[in-house]
């Protein structure tokens, strides 16, 4: 690479700090970028910069441009219901679902303790302080992370926690994905789906 | 994405303009920008940005900074070889090989007249201009395209309009790559290493 002109290297050096991108990705990314006019890469260049504005909303922990989210400054959502999610982009994957009008909280990430994710680097206690202010309003809290083996143990950890507050604690349903084969479904999650069934 | 603050859609929305890079990528590149420093993602700005002073060598065609490129400013390079390359990017993997010292000349891509590559659009009237200016030192041309159905048409394309300068015109030699098992060679690398078969 050190043929390359100083700025090229230093774009691909640069955009190597992607996830999973490597040098080589790098490389083709920076080489690409060169074929851009220099107005789009002015634009690439300031977006990047602008990422410096973002804080996290002290409500509900998403990443917002001011100190609430857009989501908590909407007054026509339903108070009753606080769905807990790991992090920010799963509330975009859930919002583009149109299935959920309530409130959100993000925890930041799943538990994992092998990787130093304990419930103090993660939003916990700011959850339960969420929970005992809006205590009045609240019915349901959603735990929705991931069915996997750290989703699993974040839902059991929460919803001993949150037991006290007599609040109804649900879970996204397990089942078998829109466009599944039944042949290929793994026994967890026929299992789930049977027991999950519903009225046809 | 509407639910994210503008500046991590505008950031998702520039990023997408990289090569293989769809709006799912772009936003976990967002997001994963979002935990880099804020000097980390001011070198980035600046890089992408510093990628306008880019212009091309004026000797070889190759990105530079300056009006010629460092590897035509190397005075302890051999004149009499020129390798020709589709893209500036295969003279770095030409150099990191470390088994040429020659000069070099990037002819932009390779002949693909579906695509709209014809010769008008790559640097082969520039590559001509070179071969003439130059001709008193050349001795060699190495054509050094892929070996694939492009790179094939583009060998046998400037081959046969380099004839007349009476120098001697190579191609890299087709073979088994190092590590590849014979049993899973195709025909055609095969026969083009039996052909070219050295001595053990």
């Amino acid at each position: 690479m050190r043929q390359f002109p100083a700025p090229i290297q230093k774009a691909a050096a640069a955009l190597g700090k992607l996830p999973g991108v490597g040098p080589k990705t790098a490389l083709r990314y920076a080489f690409s970028l060169l074929r851009l006019p220099s107005t789009e890469l002015e634009i690439l260049s300031h977006a990047i910069a602008g990422l410096r504005n973002i804080t996290i909303c002290e409500r509900c922990k998403m990443y917002a441009d001011q100190t609430t989210c857009e989501l908590c400054r909407q007054t026509n959502r339903d108070d009753s219901t606080l769905c807990v999610v790991a992090e920010s982009r799963d509330i975009a994957t859930i919002e583009a679902s149109l299935a959920f009008k309530g409130r959100y909280f993000v925890l930041g990430g799943s538990l994992s303790p092998i990787d130093g994710r304990t419930p103090d680097t993660l939003n916990v206690a700011a959850l339960m302080r969420r929970i005992e202010a809006d205590k009045e309003a609240l019915k349901e809290i959603i735990l929705a992370f991931s069915p996997d083996v750290y989703g699993e143990s974040t839902i059991m950890y929460l919803a001993r926690l949150i037991k006290p507050f007599n609040l109804k604690i649900t879970r996204l349903a397990r089942g078998l994905p829109i466009g599944a084969d039944l042949e290929y479904a793994d026994e967890v999650t026929l299992s789930s789906a049977i027991i999950g069934r519903n009225t046809a």
